[in-house]
């Protein structure tokens, strides 16, 4: 079994995808900026009046609860139930799930929806499967490795691809299928939002290949390659984001494939 | 008839405009950059309790429907009719016209306040017009010459000057005068809301020169260009908009007239 | 007297203080970033389901009136308090005061929760110490020379350090200790939110240094030193953001303690 990533990748260019984002106030412009860079098309659109007729043009969804109010809350849930009825794939990033009982609760009532893809660090993951994690801000406390068993849980309920990051990616499938992905730099953690600009390319990916696992896995090798090829020329977090985005457009198929180190199992 | 832009640029960095920007939370912050890189003065403020007051300081006002609710189109409306009532120009920017009926009903009502300046894609222009555009995301889907009649329309209904932003720039007055501007760069459209901060650039020209056509002329030909020159060092999207700040902050007005390709008819 | 601000960097960059921040939709992000590159720990939260649950894990908060609205002060109000019931720092930022009355009214509640540290321009400075300052945007048109007396008073009436920052930083302790701070570039506030951002990074300080007025100089001279450096590499605002983020990740103790021109009186 082997993925080809630089496939993905083509396949998502030519098509441009039109991604639709409901995200944070920190993540809206690197978002975009991410999104664009890698040749897809992204949309930001939260109002309750236009979420359900946009739902019929776009390519796929994320849905990111970093700044939450209820009144964001309630235009996650319809754009998430208006994916599903339309079958477009979306991507929940569960941000700081776990910090608070309100968050936690509005983590796991979108969940509950079925997203093909949830992205989150480990502290994320472990909160939206139950578990108690250590961290309480929105940076990662707890390894990615403590988060194993909370992955293959959530995938089984949710139904959903669990894709935990952090200095070693784990992606887990429902039916069982993992993936290791062993590339990126310690750099990118110190540039806010990389994470919740990563959820929209992995809807990018899941919008323009059939298996959501396979989708996720090229889209996290894709990331964490032009994060290893930025820190090639930068060694501060200023010029590392610019350097990245550049890496992001510049990266080709061949490139990629040849630096991915994915296991899978 | 010819305009000499690098007087009206100079025009602009010696008054050095308070703009005020209600616009979309993607560009909110290059708005801002993109301004004070320019020598404007940004300010945003949206709340209902203070856009009345607040207008009677501002040199212009932009208005960018991008992430659109209810209540911010409540502060738009106040705005707009506030610059109306203060005489202060005030510049239209209509994102994702057309995507959907909401937006489109709201991008109708403001244009029927008479904008100064109304700017934006082809497909939002159509949108605009009453015709039917191919685009459904806020990237344009339709070519500018495919929006001219569309211009002609919109210009004479709200007395506004249209400027259709795209390959080639075209500026129509409700008198009949008409520009072509040619210049720029294909990674322009590559960084996320370049498009949303040239509205505040058109803003803070309309503020400093009193024919808003020949603001709005002089405004697109010295964004242009200030992207053409960006694109001599840098071909990647990151390291793009860092050279295009630059670039707005350091471009005179001789290189501006010498490098500007603008027909006038 | 002399502060070892070298010291006070270097114990900030060790605890990497969990720091709340409540601020504008313009700052959000390079606060954020330029959290993360000092070596902090941002968190943006503002839904009122969370805040007084959320305040038990930080380790300070920032409050900046940016882009207020009712809903968003109600927040501002209840953190502010949280705060201070958990005996934790923070940072009020009354940007605009001055220019509505709306946001002078609430800027002025704001500092009637005893804030730990104010800081703002002379303008706003002025502007919460109720006189009438001559600005009417964000930028400040006064000096900060005629922000002193206002300062005093404000810090009288508030028990709050105040920082008025502008070409030389003033910083005023309500015991009556006082420090000026010669560091900085012109460049500085040709970058959007760079002031809002200050204002995260001096809550970080005062989370990690128990003085508060040691608190603030050691974060502005560290602030200010890294703009200077920043400055020798670039001379246009988009390169200098991307220098200066570099910079607060480069700078070390020693060095910011060689280059700090602080006089305490």
């Amino acid at each position: 079994m082997s993925i080809d990533h630089g496939a993905a990748l083509e396949r998502m260019r030519t098509a441009a995808p039109l991604i639709q984002n409901i995200t944070n106030f920190v993540a809206m412009n690197p978002m975009a900026n991410v999104l664009l860079a890698a040749g897809a098309s992204p949309a930001m659109v939260h109002a309750r009046e236009e979420v359900e007729e946009f739902g019929a043009h776009i390519d796929a969804l994320t849905v990111n609860i970093g700044t939450l109010t209820p009144a964001w809350v309630n235009s996650m849930m319809l754009a998430a139930s208006t994916a599903n009825s339309n079958s477009k794939p979306w991507v929940l990033d569960p941000v700081g799930a776990g910090a608070t009982t309100y968050r936690t609760g509005v983590a796991r009532d979108l969940a509950g929806l079925k997203p093909t893809v949830i992205r989150g660090n480990a502290s994320e993951i472990m909160a939206l499967a139950g578990e108690t994690p250590t961290a309480k801000g929105v940076d990662a406390g707890d390894a990615v490795s403590a988060a194993q068993s909370a992955a293959r849980r959530l995938s089984s309920a949710t139904r959903s691809i669990i894709a935990v990051t952090g200095p070693v990616d784990l992606v887990i499938a429902p039916d069982g299928r993992r993936a290791d992905i062993a590339n990126g730099h310690p750099l990118m953690p110190r540039v806010t939002a990389l994470g919740c600009a990563l959820t929209g390319i992995v809807a990018a990916f899941a919008a323009t290949t059939e298996d959501p696992f396979e989708a996720t896995v090229s889209a996290l090798a894709y990331y964490a390659i032009a994060g290893e090829r930025a820190a090639l020329t930068s060694s501060h977090p200023g010029s590392f984001y610019v350097a990245f985005l550049d890496g992001l457009h510049a990266l080709d198929g061949p490139t990629l494939n040849a630096a991915a180190t994915v296991t899978l199992s």
